[in-house]
């Protein structure tokens, strides 16, 4: 059990373009070893994958990048999707962003967060020699809670869960349904020092070198519940409304024996 | 912008039971200076305030915490509940849990966290003259996805959120929906170095000092988004099935005609 870890935002990292070798680039940046995290703000790995569209075609590519609506809210000018996006992940807008992108653009996510994480670990560590581990951070809102937290979206080289399922409390009794998810609060924890704007977009976690581990553990997607087993898979007004109309329509085909009954 | 902080776990408490003065006790265990972050694990809080009633009467205790359901789920066994409680925190079982409570024991949330985080902060600064920010967290699931997330259900000498509204990113565009929840992510990274057992139920974070402000600032009721503003206010099957009544009920009431039409 570590008793004590910290977390460093790395900087002076050039303006990331399409092509650019973010391995190298890190590695340049700061010193590695065994055991340490490094979490990378998923903007960088788009603009170095070259995932950036024209800010005109925002709506088209939110559209683009959604594999199912989960609920949407009108507001003043508009309306907020919040959709599954092909990634996998729960948000607003399908993490399609405009801040941090060059003017006139916006920013997708990468394709397939968890095989980018890997290529960066499997780069990182081969540029090393050092066993470190990587996640891809985005910044979500969530159900429930205001404000956003940073979650991981994409990881290798790191166990995303602290399984404790079978272990006990310090009494003995069995912690049955306590599975913590380690990724989400690292990916958090370096929100603290890396902040909003692009100027630090990488941090290095030092002392949790226990939740390292081998490049094909499960990444991130492993984080994402089913809808199936999902209790809040849509919207509470989508489902009113899916309900509704179901209800409607089953009591007029009852028809009108149904109506005098 | 801290561009380093630090987490330590503080072990070597002894059993808290009801009446223990834990400012004193946290204030033994640990040196502090001004500026640090104490995270508090609520059950030690529950024990101090002697929150404990006997495993026999949990479910009465989880209906007792309840002010709203937001959603069940049938286990073989029985029905999981997930209810907005008296603290307003949104999670499993009103947060009644027996992991590391005595046997045949279960503990219950403190009362009012913000308040026992006010007091706790209040002690600490006292004994200490060290200007500190305490949160109490607790563990939680959340909707999407899988395992749970340390979050803070009491602050107090700390801000909760890193307002950023009308800030702007690194090429100028304002960050206008940007509030990251600090107080979660610093609840989070604590579990890091605190885990699941009783042995280590307070972490001290080091580094984060801009967060720390004076003991009237917004506590963690604050991060509660108003059920009238949440999309996922009540669970997809409950929003369903009262759409479906309602639609069902319309239909009918418009009677023959209706069905005819």
């Amino acid at each position: 059990m570590a008793v004590k870890f910290s977390i460093e935002g790395i900087g002076g990292l050039p303006e990331i373009t399409k092509g650019a070798d973010l391995a190298a680039l890190i590695v340049d940046a700061t010193d590695l070893a065994d055991g340490d995290i490094l979490v990378i703000t998923s903007k960088i790995v788009s603009k170095a994958e070259g995932r950036v569209v024209q800010a005109a075609d925002r709506e088209q590519a939110i559209t683009d990048e959604t594999v199912r609506v989960v609920a949407t809210r009108q507001y003043e000018g508009g309306v907020t999707r919040i959709v599954e996006n092909r990634q996998g992940v729960i948000g607003a807008a399908a993490g399609v962003d405009a801040s941090n992108a060059a003017d006139g653009t916006v920013l997708l996510l990468p394709v397939d967060p968890d095989a980018s994480a890997r290529a960066l670990a499997t780069g990182i560590r081969a540029l090393t020699g050092a066993r470190v581990g990587v996640i891809l951070s985005d910044t979500l809102g969530r159900p429930w809670r205001e404000g956003q937290t940073d979650l991981a979206i994409g990881a290798a080289g790191v166990h995303v869960f602290d399984d404790l399922r079978g272990s006990t409390d310090a009494s003995g009794k069995p912690l049955s349904v306590t599975m913590p998810c380690v990724a989400d609060e690292i990916a958090g924890a370096a929100e603290l020092v890396k902040g909003k704007s692009s100027a630090v977009p990488v941090a290095v976690v030092r002392g949790l070198g226990r939740f390292v581990g081998d490049l094909d553990l499960p990444g991130a997607r492993s984080i994402q519940r089913p809808a199936e087993r999902d209790l809040f898979r849509v919207g509470a007004d989508e489902a009113y409304n899916e309900g509704y109309r179901d209800g409607f329509d089953e009591a007029q085909s009852e028809g009108p024996l149904a109506a005098a009954e």
